[in-house]
């Protein structure tokens, strides 16, 4: 497999799968379901095998792909999915020989790609959370291993592959699946009711975080482009006099123009934005903030040092506009985390760092200092007789 | 200019400096001498302008590119130095028409690209710290404006451009130069003595720093892009089994194999070594560290969670084999900042932002929360009469 296939941002294995399915191929996709140990990805982390034996996205840092294309191989003669366990575990010394001995136990659920998938891509298409659910074990009702069903952010309900109401399906599983799919996270919900015990792996893939960049100098072209290996959709806002926009920043979702004092009418901006403000102009800097501090995003990063935007809050204040306290808690200045870099790269890395770290709720610091697991784990709440595993 | 051009490492606008000086070009290289402001880039920062109006790297964020174009040629027809200082400080409304106001005044060194910059980019090619010292102002001796001197790291004391001592030059310029060129910053040495008063701009022009990433797994591959365009000098080291490194890994600047009882033979780990520990093996990951531990290496990066490291920490110590406090502290495990991402750009863009920090003397956090200054200033340390502007 290409190094470039394995990398890919999770937001392009998503649309791989859109493309594979347009394309009626044979694909197999394969998703971690649950992991044990020091695994390198988590659950829901994907990756698509073509026929070919070329694979997009990764769920390990590349350790089985051997035996995964093997059981892919063999999911595509069966037509069926199978869920298969890796051990891993260190210390059995060369269970995969030739010493590739990663980490960890993972279980992987292999599937021939469907038309079953459609619901969830197009889903992520339109920008809205979705998860998918999958009956691992055990019976309820009519429901049996394999059956699935999807949450879509803006139903509520759980609807089945054709877009009915998924009346067979226990209406308790909504809450975890909502939440789930809203952070982008996977589990495996149990549930246990009078009509039976389920385990059913809910697989949230949440729409990508919307990452908007006002300004069109060169310096907007590493911002873009780092924020998009990282997985954001990337939207770059030009002001008055912004050309070729799309040109200069091809790895901008999308590009626009408009007025610094009608940004709010132009993009959405809603809780999932994340701004980074950087015109290098004063006025045009001043009239988005004054957007931006007006809308609930979330962050607004704002280039330059923290004297400029004193002068721009006084500038406010002539005008008789104040921010209180919690408003101005968004807003990010000088914008980045202290990494101490001064080349244009170096000045993107730390202000994407800093957009991760508040997207996913974290403080930055070393993860060695960090109590607990690297990655949260996800502890779902949820009503009476359903619990995370 | 293109973008891609614009954004360059650092360290690719020294290469091409020296590119274009053995292909003999007609290019004018401009270098911020001082900022005064809200300035995008700091004192060192370099473009080079070729005669088609083409410039590689970058000293603003796009704000001043005709102007830099127009006294690029001018100084190429006068086939002499220019210093340029330009006054975007914002308050002036639209200094430089339709609304560009960048900020900050910028000091600017325009030049010829000439043989005088050889000594500079050759020390740079061989891995050896370097300053350029050019007088800006007053006359000491013989010494006028323009003339220029350079300090190696090895031979601490000042050279002329054809390698000769400098005798005419105040060895007390040895001091400061060799901490700029030490930390690869710039600044503007001011010097009083009997003889005269002299202005210095003293140009520290340090060797990449080495990023040494022992693994071959495909979640490398954004480990070493992000690393060199960062303005890491990134080595890829394999261990058994690995093949084709260079092709699979083709932003390293280069590519071994050994064995991972052996990398302190294969490879110089000195203080400005920073080491990223990856194989996914806990016997190579442990030889590795052994030998990494051993060495004086200021930071190890190992992937996994904390309890992996207990256990070989555990191991050693059934070897008979501890490690003191300080020792330990140099390790970093699990590796990277807690930004929270989970992919493999996600998970390389925390690393890179921790080996950022750490090699700067950083401390990760919010720059909203750092007091002083974005931008370390250099307070340059000297006897006498030698004293930082």
């Amino acid at each position: 497999m290409t190094r470039s296939n394995w990398s890919v941002p999770e937001t392009e294995v998503v649309q791989r799968v859109h493309e594979r399915l347009d394309a009626a191929g044979t694909d197999v996709l394969a998703t971690i379901i649950d992991v044990e140990g020091n695994a390198y990805r988590r659950p829901g982390a994907k990756m698509l095998l073509d026929d070919a034996g070329e694979g997009v996205g990764s769920i390990t840092a590349g350790c089985l792909e051997d035996e995964l294309l093997a059981a892919a191989e063999s999911v595509r003669e069966r037509g069926r999915p199978e869920l298969v366990t890796y051990d891993l575990m260190e210390g059995d010394e060369d269970v995969w020989g030739l010493g590739v001995g990663c980490n960890g136990i993972i279980d992987v659920l292999l599937e021939p790609l469907t038309e079953a998938y459609r619901p969830a891509v197009e889903a992520f298409a339109d920008g809205r959370n979705v998860a998918v659910l999958t009956v691992l074990e055990g019976r309820s009702g009519r429901l049996e291993e394999g059956d699935r069903a999807y949450y879509h952010s803006e139903e509520k309900g759980l609807t089945t592959p054709t877009g009915a109401p998924a009346s067979e399906w226990p209406a308790e599983l909504s809450g975890p699946a909502g939440e789930l799919a809203e952070r982008g996270r996977a589990d495996v919900v149990e549930l246990e009711s009078e009509r039976g015990s389920l385990a059913v792996f809910t697989d949230g893939i949440a729409a990508p975080t919307d990452l908007v960049v006002f300004g069109s100098g060169h310096d907007v072209g590493p911002v873009t482009e780092l924020a998009a290996k990282n997985d954001f959709r990337v939207t770059v806002v030009g002001f008055r006099g912004s050309v070729d926009l799309e040109e200069r920043f091809p790895d901008a979702d999308e590009t626009l123009t408009t007025s610094p004092g009608a940004v709010a009418d132009a993009i959405d901006l809603d809780e999932r934005t994340y701004a980074v403000v950087m015109s290098h102009n004063f006025v045009d800097d001043r009239l988005a903030i004054e957007g931006l501090l007006d809308s609930p995003v979330p962050y607004v990063g704002l280039m330059g040092p923290e004297k400029r935007f004193q002068e721009m809050l006084a500038a406010f204040k002539d005008e008789g506009r104040t921010f209180d306290e919690a408003t101005l808690s968004s807003l990010y200045t000088p914008i980045g985390l202290d990494l101490g870099g001064g080349s244009p790269y170096q000045i993107a890395h730390s202000i994407v760092a800093e957009v991760l770290a508040v997207s996913n709720d974290r403080t930055p610091r070393h993860l060695r200092t960090r109590e607990g697991h690297i990655h949260d784990r996800v502890t779902v709440e949820s009503e009476g007789d359903v619990a995370p595993q």
